[in-house]
């Protein structure tokens, strides 16, 4: 059984003038924490919706794995929320390097802000693979009007994979981080390529995001929130396309624009 | 010298037929690493205003420190993004404690969900405070129009805390969390008084913003946007009123409703 990503309150709705007490529905947030060979690793607080996907992402988001097949056995007891992973190999990388920002100068103008996990697992994007203005446009409108848990309660974000033709998976979760680790658990689960495949996002393009997107290895993130400047100058340095605030038939194009077809 | 929370960025605007190279606002994204005592304790990604006021509210919130009075040096080097902190008495929680999840039945119907420094810090809270319905929406709209950042960049999460009368202080971060870490620390570097207060806040309801309203201490909490149902179970829990979807005059209540006189 699938747990649900809403569930209902008893609220009181103040309309200007008066306050009528009715049923509403709300985005639920569902505490996963992971055992990893039998001792806690994280907390994950997401929407209960593929979990095995988002313990696979996040596991290869931490450099932990790099293919699903590195996982013996995960187990899900959804009445507690603990995850438990059994890895094919024990997991050798000390636990210290998980939050340790690496601080250097070694490898590029911008990379002094990596952590160490990043470092290993963050691949620079090669692809030629190329999309038009108008596909990053309908790409971003269909992410939004594939989410009925957005439109019933307002509180969730959404990612989603695709070719430059079409969606292939859209995720879901409370947590816009937690949205594309399950794509990124989706993408190993199904061995799908990912070099060739365009990333839509309804979050703000921040370092993790970008991040995220280097190591699920797309070349491409669209969406509709806006950059920062510390994601900017890693996708600049790891060759991916950001484009932001594609709204109303608008779009901003950030960094790499070799690869956007503008048909002018 | 303040860091600045936004710079510039050449982009490429597209507007549905041309694209035109601009100059853009966008936000900053600042790694600041806390080392505690000369040990690294974390990394927070943030905006770059306020940091002594986020070192402080984030080892409060964290329960490191209960009064600012029990940091004996902070230093702040922009340039590497390190704050230095010394406390007055040596810090003895294991920091294995910061990340373990509690998972018990001990305390009440929802606290199955509290990590181990927030059961020690996270108050319950006991106000009688009572807010209108029209100061709530009055509250929200002049934290809106008081973010410059927000208008110019589209990139940031606001905190304000105030009286039911007026805003005092308005914190504004990336992270919406840090935006209320911010507000944390300036509420104790000024000693303020928090439990007649009321926080209002740009980013979702989530278990995490509602645990950060308790340890500042306030017992009413407005949002713009949406809960979620751990958050909502927490504030009940905890005696938090959370007003949430205060958009054009209309607002939800969800939790403690006592707290607000619909004038009716």
């Amino acid at each position: 059984m699938e747990l649900s990503n809403t569930t209902t309150w008893r609220i009181l709705k103040y309309d200007g003038s008066m306050a009528l007490e009715k049923e509403d529905v709300i985005a639920a947030e569902f505490p996963l924490t992971l055992k990893l060979d039998g001792e806690e690793f994280a907390t994950l607080v997401c929407s209960p919706s593929n979990l095995q996907e988002l313990v696979i992402g996040f596991l290869a988001s931490e450099g932990v794995i790099r293919a699903a097949g590195q996982v013996r056995t995960l187990t899900i007891a959804e009445d507690t929320g603990i995850a438990y992973v059994e890895l094919e190999h024990k997991h050798t990388v000390s636990q210290a390097h998980y939050a340790k920002r690496f601080i250097g100068s070694c490898c590029g103008k911008s990379r002094q802000f990596y952590f160490h996990n990043d470092m290993l697992t963050a691949k620079t994007i090669m692809t030629r693979t190329r999309i038009t203005a108008d596909q990053c446009i309908r790409f971003m409108r269909e992410l939004q009007e594939s989410s009925s848990e957005f439109r019933s309660t307002g509180g969730v974000h959404n990612a989603a994979i695709g070719t430059t033709a079409e969606l292939l998976a859209v995720r879901t979760d409370i947590g816009r981080h937690n949205a594309l680790d399950k794509l990124f658990g989706y993408c190993l689960l199904n061995r799908l390529r990912t070099s060739d495949k365009v990333i839509a996002f309804s979050g703000r393009l921040s370092s993790e995001a970008v991040l995220k997107a280097a190591k699920i290895g797309c070349g491409i993130m669209l969406s509709k929130s806006a950059p920062t400047d510390l994601a900017l100058r890693l996708a600049e340095d790891l060759g991916i396309t950001c484009v932001g605030f594609i709204r109303g038939g608008e779009m901003n194009v950030y960094t790499h624009p070799e690869r956007i077809d503008f048909g002018i």
